[in-house]
């Protein structure tokens, strides 16, 4: 499982608009509206790069007002859940 | 339940170190090592704000190498999954 | 109560009428123009981070001529001053 | 009555002792700890101009581990509060 | 005496103009278009506190072309010179 | 008269101390412990290019505690006031 | 063979499109879609300093909807491969 | 094939003999001593993320004189030439 | 003689068309286009300041699609060559 | 010719012993200590890139309290002037 973490900055009026719209894409499994210098915090997990790619390149560029992406790949997760069976990609 | 997502610098030798030291915490569910200008990212979910306090006031300051955090309260959560349920705070 | 402190940048004929604004609002006790690099610096003091999240992500939206946001969440309050009981949330 | 807020960076071992400091100066009416890239906001509530020249240029710099203030002078507060009673000073 | 010293960017054809528009004004004393990342540098002399506060949040914002305001309040001035009888506020 | 504007970062301990230093310097006219994220702004006047050389690149350089300086050359002076016969250099 | 990494920001819509055109430029030989704070990548190796100098100011400004080019010129490369052979310029 | 850009800085005596390490790194493609901000850019090439994890939150981390990484993972490689035959990963 | 180096940011298309409009102007003695986060970097090399300042808040404002300067005055200059002699100023 | 502008910081005590010390190396034709947030601007003019390779990652490097280069390669030179000849590299 490929996961990244997307920090993201909106035109202000479309927070929630957006964080709904990202929330329903397959390969975005959580989104955060946070506080802070960035307005949203999405992840994404999927089962290799290129879907990431498509998703950064592609299906980002769809969604209107949202002006500022910055990924982080995960290299390496760590956590004493089974992160691939519950979120099952 | 309370979600934050903390961006974390840290000694650049110690990083897959603290990352095992932060998923040790009861109260950090996943922790990534990420590309970019972060070396880690971890994710918090506590039942109360009180209970962040401490993650971020108290636990983090005990680990050593840990050099800069940056904790992004998240307002609100938007998911298909149950986080809740499938974290169980 | 959680407190939040949010550091504002606004359109700069408008800092007079959005402090206002946002005095106004039932979640905001004070709110102050201040000197340096930020325009506005309100201090939010509410029951429960939802409404903190109803703050940033809705209340603050509908205010024309706000730039810029970057909540602080308090983690926790020192104070010789009883400000729950003083700001009464 | 002058206000001011100062936002604090701290060497991160230090932040609760630092804070309670900070509570305990007779200028100083709330101290937080934050999200954030701060650490520490402190509202130094003050007689006249010059009390708060002391609190910044003299009384901070005795503080063993404060690494970085940066003083925000309140020009106006706005609040429903009559903050002046509230704080007598 | 009350001293700021305000830092001020303004649209690049309009230095000359607001420079003198900002000497006219009674509580700035002295303007100078400057090298380096600013364009203009003010100071302020005025009695007190609420008069620095109607400079900065009244008069500045009237001034057509003016883009960022970072005003930094004198704690204390150091001088052989009696700046307070030199500039009789 | 060359006057250049000197944007100043010390050592926080030595603030009053480095001030004081600096006011007693024959080319310097001014300085003032200021709010916001300068420690020290000094205002130097003098006959010429050269002596400002002699202030930046000698006369600082000799003064413990001081870490960054960032000079901004006046272009022009804007005044009521006629600052070569009150500085008379 | 001269050999230049050029980190740019593109409007985020036409970084597919803009890529395509980049590679298609007879003197760039790789770009990359990136994570991170950039948005492509491209690596220009031409035979002379004049032909990295058309690049960068002809005809990378024919090209709509790029923002931003900060150009890294290689002063030297390293690598196991024959870099000059493999990319025959 | 998995490429990433590495953005690097280095204590600066140590540019070649650092830019001599990476390129001797099975992973390492080329490596490349630069003009501006950065001191190295190196390319990895790799079969999967895991090696890519491995080269960053491993072997870079053995490097001595290392002291910034800025990893930016290359969703999509746009070039008229065969990478991935050329350098057979 | 009075040098400054001037840092200069351009709208991107207009690069050459700016560059031979600076190196036509007598007080200018060359323009560089340049790798990096600059666009252009001018030097300037004239008699007297007040002629600085002429270049700088006059000229320069009359030259349409130049977004950004950065003066740097130059206080001192250290060359084996005869610097005055060659731009004989 | 290939000519590149390096902007330097230096350790602030030795602005001058640096600048000589640049000056007297054959690639640097100009060294300026200057206003703003430089120390140093160095001019180099020399034959071929592998020349300011040399200097940018060989001789600086051996120039103890130089803290930090920015190396800016010219891609083209605008000047009434003979560059060429005056610099006779």
């Amino acid at each position: 499982m490929v996961t990244a973490i997307i920090l993201i900055n909106v035109q202000r009026q479309k927070v929630n608009q957006i964080a709904e719209q990202l929330a329903d894409m397959e390969q975005i499994t959580e989104v955060f509206s946070v506080s802070g210098q960035y307005d949203l915090i999405a992840i994404a997990r999927v089962p290799r790069n290129d879907d990431l790619a498509e998703v950064v390149t592609r299906h980002l560029l769809t969604i209107d007002g949202l002006e500022k992406t910055n990924t982080l790949l995960a290299f390496k997760a760590y956590s004493r859940h089974d992160l691939e069976a519950m979120f099952s990609v």
